[in-house]
């Protein structure tokens, strides 16, 4: 292992120790911890030279002035979820410090620390992104910028009315965000790398089989409307479709069933359904095929069905042309080269409609994040390091 | 409809009344309002001549002296459900009482309403019943008779020291129960009455999937230990299984997925399953399948599999002679006559061992019972009544 991989692994593991809970790391949007972040991370940046500042969304922003003003920003975040692990987010934005000290010229990097990403303390996602991309001060969106978001803004000391100037500068030409993968794709494939073509688009529905409540013992399995035998029917139709798909996921995560008795037929029970794909037209025609297959079991059964779209997030595809330039770095850093498409939401979904944007994944062991064993091999570090130095000359 | 059917069903909504919460029925063992209950049925009955008191298990009880000492048991119970209809139990009490009344000559009839059946308040069924059948004086089983069971009897001013006493009499030649069928078979036949062959024999299993929980977006469907996608294809595979099995039920009522999460793969689900049949090696042979079915799904989707026994009670079929008496009554009386197993426990289940036991059922309009809108047809009432004329001269 380098040095620098060595030193990028030792500061996030020192970072998870600033936490609102005590054993624990849990650091959501603006809390008082994320002060000891910043305090530790501008420390770095200042020792190297770089200029720090915090925007009014909270985002940490450390400046390395280069040999040309073309601006790369490489970031990620810096909030957690809670009991959360020391890399998902945190690596991205150390990596980008670790790359601005190796590289002394080259363009001048911008590496960004985001306020927020996973939605906790307030139930939005990628506060600090979209300050960025200009979504939240250009159109003032009252449905994010809530009372309560503005207070916890003053209250950490940042200025709302500044929110315009969080927005990238003009000069970037390009994003780069480092991530664990949060998964086992890459680990399954023994390969340390990942590049990330596109963050799947997402679709949420909440679906209810309604039967009929029943006496388990005396109803014969004729005269019954077993909404919880119906959903099961279909729960495992679900899975067999998304298996014929490549690169379809769909998850019934959450059940609940009424009056969920032992000696009670289930009368009702309400599912959610979760389908991901990286292009849209796939999804949308997978998801319409999983409801007529619900449709079509529960008229057969006498069982009133329902749905209702609760999220139709479309896919992301990322820069074309600094995918390429990724895989060629990745190539001549002398790694196996592997594309592949983020089954989770990023911040790079956010800019990517606003900068040529670029996503590089990192080995999950396990495939375990959000977890305290969530962790990153060594080896893998110093890989995207490589890579991201390459990188940087060719912007 | 008859007058002696107008007033059972009269009577039985009078005493829905009675309960222990206002608007709605109800009524658990020995709680307050079972004080009124046995004082309007304690009034009917000395009006008409019996003999009447309490004994120590708080089963009320009425003896009308007949031409002969051989003496016929009438009874079912009179505690509820909570938010009970008005029939379930009470109407085989009020029946007894309402034969008694029109039936002039004859065996000595003693008619018993049960202090508990529904094992609501301490969790143990039938504490009434087994009284008469002397497990609970016999063994004094502190699994039954726990001190919180004692001190009820004692605050209802009952004496446990006295259970022995409330054994059947030993001139006891044969019981009979009339129950609401609780059940859509009768309803769906377009039959009045059912004569009970037997009452099923019941499994009961707690089963858990013990897959891996992972992020719904970031894991491949093919490198996924989803427990809830599991358990759906047995739950389907249960429902098949007992459909092909004529008169067997099995259900899975209950389930619990953790972490019940919109986008996490569910981790593990638990289930219970309910099987029943009135041949206990049908029963045993279909859930020793179901089990086989959950393995082999199990070891197929690398998921672990585990059970536990939580209940295997015997059917307890009715007797044999007593049947034919049934249905020939049935029969006499203009009514068609059909057999039929019980798939909910009944009283007669803890009597059936230690006297000649018969059950009849009437018609659940709807299949409704533990609900308020439970009821009965008027004229069901009448066929009963005119079945248990006959059928008490032919005792």
């Amino acid at each position: 292992m380098s040095e620098l991989a060595h030193k990028a692994i030792q500061v996030c593991r020192d970072l998870a120790l600033f936490s609102e809970e005590p054993g624990r790391t849990t650091r959501t949007f603006l809390s008082p911890p994320m002060h000891d972040v910043h305090r530790m991370l501008s420390k770095w940046m200042r020792r190297i030279g770089m200029d720090v500042s915090a925007d009014a969304a909270g985002n940490l922003r450390g400046v390395r002035k280069g040999s040309t003003t073309r601006r790369l920003v490489i970031a990620s975040h810096l909030d957690t979820v809670p009991n959360a692990g020391a890399f998902d987010g945190i690596l991205g934005v150390v990596l980008g410090i670790a790359l601005a000290e190796a590289s002394s010229h080259g363009p001048t990097i911008e590496v960004i620390g985001f306020s927020e990403e996973e939605g906790i303390r307030f139930g939005i996602p990628c506060i600090g992104s979209r300050a960025l991309a200009g979504t939240l001060a250009g159109t003032l969106d009252e449905t994010i910028l809530t009372a309560p978001v503005l207070e916890a803004m003053e209250n950490f000391g940042l200025d709302p009315a500044r929110l315009p100037d969080a927005r990238l500068s003009p000069e970037t030409v390009a994003y780069l965000e480092f991530h664990i993968e949060q998964g086992p794709m890459l680990e399954s494939l023994g390969l340390p790398l990942g590049i990330v073509d596109a963050i799947a688009g997402q679709s949420r529905l909440a679906l209810t089989f309604r039967g009929h409540a029943n006496h388990a013992g005396t109803t014969p399995m004729s005269l019954r409307k077993d909404s919880l035998a119906a959903a099961s029917e279909w729960i495992y139709q679900v899975e067999q479709l998304a298996i014929r798909e490549p690169g379809l996921v769909a998850t019934v995560g959450s059940i609940a069933v009424e009056p969920n008795a032992t000696n009670v037929i289930p009368g009702l029970v309400r599912v959610s359904l979760d389908v991901r794909h990286s292009c849209d037209e796939t999804r949308h025609s997978r998801a319409a095929e999983m409801l007529t297959a619900a449709e079509q079991i529960c008229e057969r059964r006498g069982i009133a069905f329902d749905r209702e779209h609760r999220l139709d997030q479309p896919a992301v595809a990322l820069d074309a042309k600094l995918r390429d330039t990724l895989a060629r770095c990745v190539r001549q850093a002398g790694y196996p080269v592997h594309h592949m498409t983020s089954g989770a939401g990023h911040d790079a979904m956010i800019l990517a409609p606003h900068v040529p944007s670029a996503m590089l994944f990192l080995r999950s062991p396990g495939g375990i994040s959000h977890h305290p064993d969530e962790s990153v091999i060594p080896a893998d570090v110093d890989a995207a390091i490589e890579t991201g130095l390459r990188f940087i000359q060719s912007v």
